[in-house]
């Protein structure tokens, strides 16, 4: 439960907010790759943190991300065509680079153009290219700081899969579905099955994505133990999040989440040689977020039937339409089915990412936080909401919020594990990972 | 005319406010049976006096209308799983019954449960089915009031019909067109017609309801006397306002109403043995309501063919779409026909129902009553907000408003009826209903 | 740049702003005659000036312009039927004729009628039809002003051509790029073209308008010229704005349009001898206008293949639907073609009216003049500016506005013409007009 005030602390990320701030002090993905095919091509509208801007290739293939009005008469430079190293504004051919500043002002006596020229500039954000996302620094300090050492990113491309899908919510919600791993044991469960028919009607419910990912006892381990113990660690980039189920006798099941600042998830089911999967929760404004999709393997590359399967709604992918809208959405219920719902699993939904769509959008816009009755399976939720609200007032400050200066503390994973129930948080992380935080230079080759 | 501040008293019924607290200290009509029609069955929306509810029905059949918000996270029970005597949370399994009561916590602790359940209760009103509505009662009195005994609800299921309809306007204007009957003067008459074909050109400018109903000389006296003479009486759950215009020499053509407390209107029409007619006006919020409609006929089964009108459009009912959305709406314009318009009916609008909705709609969202010309034949609106006005000025200091005591004195009788033009108010009721505020206890075979 | 207090002053039209009393102190048009093709027709809905009215054809064919709301009970009176003399309200059957009297209230006493129809008068303006528009006086002048003398309503009907457009932005900014010749250098402007291939692709641009009114050489001299120099001269009824560019050695291309108060606008192309065209900006609301778009040629009949053309967007008029609601719009983003815009043309948008509606309107619903960057060829925008915020003061003060008490001051034209570079702005609107500020009257065969 957090107060008033802390629940808007948490979800507005405006320009000027105590979170808006926080989110600019970090590079964030701000489009996929793949919308901006070729240099010269068409702009793309984009709207991230409430601000709206125009991203587009220039010629020699840098992304722009700018804002879109044209300092001369207010046209957008949305309409403009992008040709030789810049945007030209349609109205009357002024034009502008990558970083903002103005190329050309035919309307203006040659004479006057160049001190013109200098109020002329347009905002303008510097982006990179990274694990096929388009990354965007909104924030003040020079130079930028580091892009964050994900794995999935550092991977070669054949080992990842990357997209993004629409979500009708506030950014912080949709988080706090990724770190709390307890509501597998209902959102994501069959119901009135027998143990033989588990694993079957699981994969229905998930879209296949549990058949590939857990044995039949995973699903039952999770549905038999709705109150999983959470551990959680803080580390240099986030935090590690364990919760463990009862298994078979003498033994727990694992499953450990990780959590990286500012909006980044890591899931918790994948055993070791398994594809790992990722979500960044990016706020357009404070009522709808993209989240940035990718899943990878570090030590293969990705299958056609995986990425197969991501493209039609398996893993954490839902079905979508070519602008990245779930087919099941807030506008037709999530196309939930009472009969299923009755008789195959606790939704009557269809796929997990739609699953946890339909519930984290449920919960309002803007969740109010201060109605709750958190317990103990919430721990995870509620150590993610002080992370980011102590991160935040580190910032205003003026000090380093975590990770920011230490890319390399990014390099960590997920997954999880059957350990003996002896076995504490520490020893269980080095059993998955070989490192008690999780990080990978420790363990190259899971 | 009313002050705003009188208007405002009249048109709004969020919790809190007077008329809100009028509405609420009555049973209401929620929805119809037959939109829950299962045990455990798909759970359904409803918005009623601004409150957002869901209701189900529970494995015993009883109704459940409750607020959607789950407590311990905010997720809405709408996507919840109906089984087993309550409502599951489909985000970590709480699970609630029709009384509000938490039954199952499954991520609590056992040992916190029983006491963290007493927290978790969500708020639910209580329900009864009567006469195939689910009525809810939302006030506050231990214990509730009685089912009002209204005849439709008393006569066996085979003699009545009911059905409801979506109208995009405040209560108060909708329900203000069941105490006009001094309209049918225009809004429901034919233009350009000779004396023959005046029953033809009205049948299908009412959807032959003026066929079933009314003779020509009906038809004709309503036409030819726009100013019907009011006569108004208060009685234990409302007012009885009857109107009389000249008929043949000698005598008066009488429309008795009825309009029951809080929002219940009988029409007028009815003569003798025919079949009766009755509209709920419950407020959705302040600019659309529902109107629950109701057909029955005291003595005798009504027809399928009665039954086949009503489903069509036929007497106080619209022609509809699955939703129970007119097919004529405010977004089209109630399909005008300005063709009809100029050679037919009034208003180039078919249909009764429809005809009042475009007009009554036509007023405003919230009709504004400081800015009105009223007359004589507007005694009856004038009467109805004097009613309403003081019952909620009633209750708001402790008193009892009318009817809420008294379940029978619903049982009341609306119609209408030739009489000697020298037969005063009270004798013209007595000839119609055998009583002089129609009440039918005392004339049970009309 | 003006400061936001002038930019609210230019846009904001509603009863009671400064520029709305300007707008209402002329006639204007608000409708087509076509809209009202017949006496007794159906009423129209219009909004002007933010004011929702409905407009009528009585039975003696004068054009009604009344407010909608009948005074007895607030019924909306486009139900009404519109009948012999006047538009009866559909509810109680009040009646109204065009000059917002109350010629009937059968509902009323006949003794107390006359007292109340005072009351019940309801507000209408006076109309008239003109150059086949209905134009309405709004103000308050009693008698209002005369007409005004454009010589498109002075042409015998065969020689000219309306319609109208909708437009999805403030009144001003649309009206400014009517003053704005500067634009045509770039927006309407092919790409990427050798001077052979360029009235070819300029015709395909503009949807064959530059081919029937420019040579290949205008639109290379636009081309080549994007800093035309301007000429500005205020008149009886407002400005003439020339725009000069450098044509053949020796030469310079002059175009010169007009801008008429309160919101007329001449476009500057036309050559002796071709056929004009013009605007009119009627705002709607603040966030949107309707364009009343006129051709006339003043010595013949304007041909079937003009027509044609106007019909199906030629010239100034879009392609459009039968609502007047451009093809191309705010919706679809007027259906730009990012490989046209490569190849073909600037903007990838087809035709001159959808050019300019695109970037108009990408200004944003009301420009926002408080950030600019206006340069030389901005003169015109800046004088335009001027004299409305002018003119609004002048009303204010109890003065008359400029045109307003000469109706003959509306007798001028805009048009092209190639002069000798040595000849002053006089001198080149005495060779293309005849006058030095484009009268008519002293030039009647050009």
């Amino acid at each position: 439960m957090l107060s008033r005030e802390d629940n808007e602390a948490l979800t507005r990320t405006n320009a000027g907010t105590p979170m808006g701030e926080l989110f600019r002090s970090y590079w964030i993905p701000v489009l996929l790759s793949e919308q901006l095919p070729e240099p010269d091509g068409a702009p793309v509208r984009i709207k991230v943190l409430g601000e709206e801007l125009i991203a587009f290739r220039d010629s020699e293939g840098q992304v722009a991300l700018v804002e879109p009005r044209c300092p001369h008469r207010g046209a957008n430079l949305f309409f403009g065509r992008n040709e030789d190293g810049g945007i030209r504004c349609a109205f009357h051919g002024w034009k502008f680079n990558a970083r903002g500043e103005c190329l050309d002002m035919p309307t203006i006596p040659p004479e006057v153009a160049p001190r013109m020229c200098e109020k002329a500039r347009i905002k303008a954000y510097p982006t990179r290219e990274w694990g096929d996302f388009v990354w965007a620094y909104m924030g003040s300090r020079q130079p930028a700081p580091e892009l964050p050492q994900m794995e999935f990113a550092l991977v070669p491309p054949s080992h990842r899969h990357v997209s993004k899908k629409f979500q009708e919510c506030n950014w912080a919600q949709a988080a706090e579905g990724g770190v709390d791993t307890a509501h597998f044991s209902f959102l994501h469960q069959p119901v009135l099955t027998s143990d033989e028919q588990l694993a079957e009607k699981a994969a229905r419910a998930t879209r296949g994505y549990s058949q590939k990912t857990m044995s039949q006892d995973h699903v039952k381990w999770m549905r038999d133990d709705a109150r999983p113990r959470y551990e959680v660690k803080k580390h240099g980039s986030g935090l590690v999040l364990g919760a463990s189920r009862r298994a078979s006798p003498g033994q727990l099941y694992w499953r450990i989440a990780q959590y990286l600042m500012p909006c980044h998830g890591y899931t918790p089911s994948a055993t070791e040689g398994q594809t790992y999967h990722g979500q960044t929760w990016v706020p357009i404004d404070d009522e709808n977020c993209w989240v940035y999709v990718y899943s990878w393997n570090p030590t293969r590359p990705l299958t056609d039937e995986e990425r197969q399967s991501y493209r039609t709604g398996g893993a954490v992918y839902p079905e979508m339409d070519g602008n990245w809208m779930p087919t099941r959405n807030r506008s037709n219920d999530y196309l939930i089915d009472r009969r299923m719902q009755k008789s195959e699993n606790f939704t009557g939904i269809v796929g997990v990412s739609e699953q946890d769509a339909a519930i984290q959008d449920s919960q309002g816009r803007i969740a109010d936080r201060t109605r709750e009755l958190l317990g103990p399976t919430d721990i995870g939720v509620v150590q993610f909401r002080r992370l980011m609200l102590d991160a935040a007032k580190t910032l205003a400050v003026g000090g380093v919020p975590l990770g920011l200066d230490d890319a390399a503390a990014y390099r960590v994973r997920a997954g999880g594990i059957v350990a003996p129930e002896e076995a504490d948080f520490d020893q269980v992380m080095a059993l998955r990972f070989g490192d008690e935080l999780g990080r990978i230079d420790a363990a190259v080759q899971s």
